[in-house]
């Protein structure tokens, strides 16, 4: 995130985009997370991922890249010369943007924030110190530092090849330059670096992330939002580049007849693309595919056929409707108005009676992230609303977007990361199907009529039986 | 919990408490959490700590004691002999009892728990290996050990001591017989016990908790079960005998009136229980007083003459009642009856629309709940709903039974908690008050009358003007 684009919204906006979670949490002490360790540890990428995941579970965080204050501030000067130790007029810049980014997230807490996180080296007990007194003492913020630190060789390896392409640092650098840059800027690093002292720095919070995850220290970890960095950092393994596909299930008996939920079979051309999605992943022999579905018929049936270990997890299942379960939009409308229009004028959180909100399934999918977040090669196959948030998630969608992201049916969604960076491709399969998407319409008032409602409801096999033509029902 | 009162449910039963929490971890493979550790470091009191947060939070949770088991077994054998590592008979007793906790565990987990926690010593890599290859092999369970480690003599010293007066194994001897026989326990178990290796048990979850939680060392934690555990233990810090104090606000104008939430002033009684309830903390000069109140005006007023230092928290507001927010019980019935049926078939699930339910504050109280495992000396003025939420967990209460306890106004709860013991003294103050306690009508159906409805609802100013005296109101 440059500075310059740094897009502050008013303390009202900020919390308006807030969710239940956020709101719950109310008034706690905001936190600064720190990052502390030399370069090529894997800071930048957990950072923005803990970033991710805190806004999708109702906190407001924003990552603060020294290296792009850095980059603002002195953007000719090279790394050999701006961390260069002895140098004055070096130490001076240093100062000059590490001052822009702590006052940039000073700010951040200001309109609303509750986590800044710092992503740097702060490599020094001078630094971590002031860090302390400034925020700590001055503010009354908290303060949690973590401190990536990797002792297998071949890891490092790997993270530094992935900054030599990531950062734009070396974008304008031949690889093998870059990878020289780089090594110098670690070994500039390495003679100033102190690791956190247990014995002398025990009065902070920190937690110690060794080589990807595989130990973690923890000390002194105090009140809710560390407790939720520490969920997310103790269940994340980076990965180098990886791929994951989604796929609703096939059309169902259900979304011919336009109705919502339930537990129906596939139709014929949702076995059709059953059979024609198996062929599609068995014939591409992914190493080591596994699938997971939810449990409900029609997401099992539409990975009937593919040769991969299969598992069916319950956060997988389609948005519960209460009451609603089983009802076509018309028969809402007609038998509960005043809630159809409350779920179109707040579609993120609205929750039928007894059922749940979009907010209620982003809170049960986290589990599921959190495992998505350290497996490669899965092929999740669930409902609209949920692939919806699942997506959302991977792509930083603004939860408010979420309900109307678009999901196809018999659409393959392919989602390759890259550190933190990630890119998405529609596989669209040729079998035909009907158009479960429902926009929001113009008028979302209590006191609409019926018309008013049904503009924007999707043409399905009862009300409309032109658009399906029935050769293809009996394919 | 003795194995002979062990109250299995049918699955179906089990099931049917589960919140909605556990429902939406569904199908989730099962975990055991095995404790490491010598006598006195603390596993049994952090071991049932875990068992009631878990369970409050919507999982199946259950702590086996082996020393109950222990007990059951071989009932008059002294722990001289029985924990001899070179007697055949004693070798024969050890598995025994250890083989029917086990035992315990897996009849649990098949009647639908999601989590069984086995408290012992684990002492040695041998035991560890065998629960592994049992539980993650054979029945593809998770284990997670949670090795308790105390470097610290005089925290070591005052473990002892609790254990001696708390454990049976102790209650027939006198105190220094006592403390003699666990000494002698804790060497013979020394010259067995090897901690968890880093090295040759790294294949392993685990969880190192260092002296009372001042450390913590993570090892492969994986899956949400386990990610909650962590939740737990890197916030707790235990603490010998401590004392919390617990108030509804003073009575309210609303609370005159027979209305639910808003934000009103306290009524000329309430405020008359501020003053007394100033003069009583005051006086008692509880060292290192602190006060917690919500953010609304009501509890901010009754907190007003205690001198401590004091927070006003969000997540200790009164239950969100959306739009019925500022009603009395009557207009309800009048303006919404479905909802009201809805709400007395199952009131702790019930959400009121655009508002929350008792599921609801119970999910964002968890971040005050930890803080007040950290905390000794807090007065927590708060409301009628969340404080039944507060109680109960502290309690062990059944979700269930929550909705329904007794906290009325104008009282003050002293809960004093030693070890995974409590006590409570409801201290209740002279100064009339409204009575806002409304239990289950017998007719709870969509079609009830109103007079069925009505039936429960507490007496209030407005529509029975003769219940309250118009002397006590210009107190």
């Amino acid at each position: 995130m440059a500075p310059t684009s740094l897009n502050m919204n008013t303390k009202e906006e900020t919390k308006e985009r807030g969710l239940k979670s956020s709101q719950a949490q109310g008034h706690f002490v905001p936190l600064i997370v720190a990052f502390v360790g030399l370069p090529g540890r894997g800071k930048t990428v957990l950072a923005h991922k803990l970033e991710r995941y805190l806004n999708y579970t109702g906190h407001q965080a924003r990552v603060f890249s020294l290296s792009t204050y850095r980059r603002k501030v002195a953007p000719d000067v090279g790394c050999d010369i701006i961390f260069d130790p002895h140098s004055d007029e070096a130490t001076e810049m240093r100062k000059q943007y590490t001052h822009e980014a702590i006052s940039d997230c000073k700010q951040w807490i200001y309109i609303g924030g509750d986590i800044a996180i710092l992503d740097g080296t702060h490599a020094t007990v001078d630094v971590r110190q002031l860090l302390h007194s400034l925020f700590v003492k001055q503010l009354g913020y908290k303060i949690l530092f973590i401190e990536c630190i990797v002792e297998d060789e071949s890891l490092l390896e790997g993270n530094i090849k992935d900054t030599v392409q990531l950062s734009e640092d070396y974008a304008h650098l031949e690889y093998n330059q870059a990878l020289n840059e780089i090594q110098k800027k670690i070994k500039q690093f390495s003679s100033t670096y102190r690791p956190i002292c247990r014995k002398t720095e025990s009065s902070f919070s920190y937690i110690k992330f060794y080589n990807a995850g595989e130990n973690i220290f923890v000390h002194r970890i105090d009140g809710p939002f560390q407790t939720k960095v520490l969920n997310f950092v103790s269940s994340f393994r980076p990965m180098r580049k990886k791929t994951l596909y989604f796929t609703r299930h096939g059309e169902s008996e259900f979304n011919l007849l336009g109705r919502i939920g339930g537990d129906t079979d596939l139709s014929p051309r949702g076995h059709l693309y059953a059979t024609l999605l198996a062929k599609y992943f068995n014939s591409s022999k992914i190493e080591n595919l596994r699938v997971w579905t939810s449990e409900k018929k029609r997401t099992k049936q539409t990975a009937n056929g593919i040769k991969a270990p299969l598992e069916s997890l319950m956060p997988l299942n389609e948005l519960d409707a209460g009451i609603c379960e089983g009802m076509t939009y018309e028969e809402i409308q007609m038998k509960f108005p005043q809630e159809f229009a409350w779920r179109d004028q707040d579609k993120l959180r609205y929750r039928y009676p007894w059922g749940e909100s979009y907010i209620d399934i982003m809170s049960r999918l986290e589990s599921v992230l959190l495992k998505l977040e350290r497996e490669d090669s899965v092929l999740v196959i669930s409902h609209q609303a949920v692939l919806r948030c699942v997506l959302g998630y991977f792509m930083n969608t603004a939860p408010d977007k979420l309900p109307y992201l678009n999901v196809p049916l018999h659409t393959v969604i392919k989602l390759t990361i890259n550190g933190f960076d990630w890119n998405i491709d529609y596989i669209k399969f040729n079998v035909d199907c009907v158009d479960t998407y429902r926009s929001q319409p113009e008028n979302c008032s209590v006191e609409r009529s019926s018309e008013d409602v049904l503009v924007t409801i999707p043409k399905h096999f009862d009300s409309n039986p032109w658009r399906i033509e029935p050769a293809l029902i009996n394919t």
